[in-house]
């Protein structure tokens, strides 16, 4: 199924897809065709079916496609039909917010650890989880042999700490610090910045 | 300068190359090159040259760039140049953290009001705000004249939350509500979901 990559363009449509397809199943749902997931997610129907036909013969001419069926096949090309253990790098307003967060569950992601670098902080309860100090940061990731990380602190701080996080094995940060971060190729950065979203737009207003 | 219309693509670089811009000015930086910019973004320095050569007609050969002048274009351009009015709508624990983000001041946008449809929390206050009721939406969003909107609500409001704010006059919503919102053409809509943010990185793990 996977025997060729797919492109980057369509990766980033398939956790779209795959949030509307489970917003379908939770309504009770049970087939839906290009058409109507193209309505919800405001993306083309033939652009549905393309991307959708890229890994694999899904769906007959006429009937659709069976939601649960497609689900788990976005699931398993996503890799998250498993759960990854997340770490979160930040104890502050942005990471409790994150803690707090609902939107992980059934998604592929549960937080294991969260560290913070203030020594006021560190013994601290953020929800469930004891604030560990970021000292131990590349010993306890290694430990946990944790791949994801999230990091919600200051931009000053963010460059180091990623560079610890990928000596100690992580190779997927999300990072909510308003900064490029330099790492090497095989680690993948996806970024959170209210600003630069809100710059995108008013170009156009 | 803006004869004609810059892609989408490129609107979207365009913030980031300001950052990094604003970055290095608060460093004390006076001039910089597509190579030294190219680094700190992780975007090649022939793109950023493209990019860059979009929108007029920047630097001399071999002189590099004045960091001054392209922040002071780029702002122009993104029309960040002044500072945007937004409105937040919903109070929670994203909303607080929004509220107390430090990454808003010097970047175009201002926090004017923050609403929530939970009774209980109308009349607190979240900083230097206090919380408006979700139901006289509408007519204070016009009142502010404001056309920008963060939206910290569940995916289950943010529909109905979407439309009155178009019906107010908002052209811009950031929305961190985990679903796809259905809005007219000449609203544009950027998400913030730190679920199809990992996901979008877990395929290539």
């Amino acid at each position: 199924m996977k025997a060729e990559k797919i492109p980057d363009i369509i990766v980033g449509r398939l956790p779209i897809y795959l949030r509307a397809l489970q917003r379908m199943a939770d309504n009770g749902l049970k087939t839906t065709s290009s058409q109507e997931l193209g309505e919800r997610v405001g993306i083309s129907a033939a652009q549905i079916r393309k991307d959708i036909s890229q890994f694999g013969d899904f769906g007959k001419q006429g009937t659709g496609y069976s939601i649960e069926y497609l689900l788990n096949k976005l699931r398993e090309i996503l890799k998250v039909d498993r759960v990854w253990d997340v770490v979160l790098v930040g104890a502050g307003d942005m990471g409790h917010a994150l803690v707090n967060y609902q939107g992980f569950k059934n998604r592929g992601f549960r937080i294991a650890a969260i560290f913070d670098a203030d020594k006021n902080k560190v013994g601290r309860k953020v929800g469930e989880f004891v604030i560990e100090d970021a000292e131990n940061l590349v010993e306890k990731v290694k430990a946990l042999d944790v791949k994801v990380a999230m990091l919600t602190i200051p931009a000053t701080a963010a460059q180091a700490v990623a560079e610890k996080l990928v000596q100690a094995g992580v190779k997927a940060i999300l990072n909510y610090a308003p900064i490029s971060l330099n790492v090497p190729d095989h680690v993948k950065v996806q970024y959170i910045d209210p600003s630069t979203h809100l710059q995108r737009m008013t170009y156009y207003l």
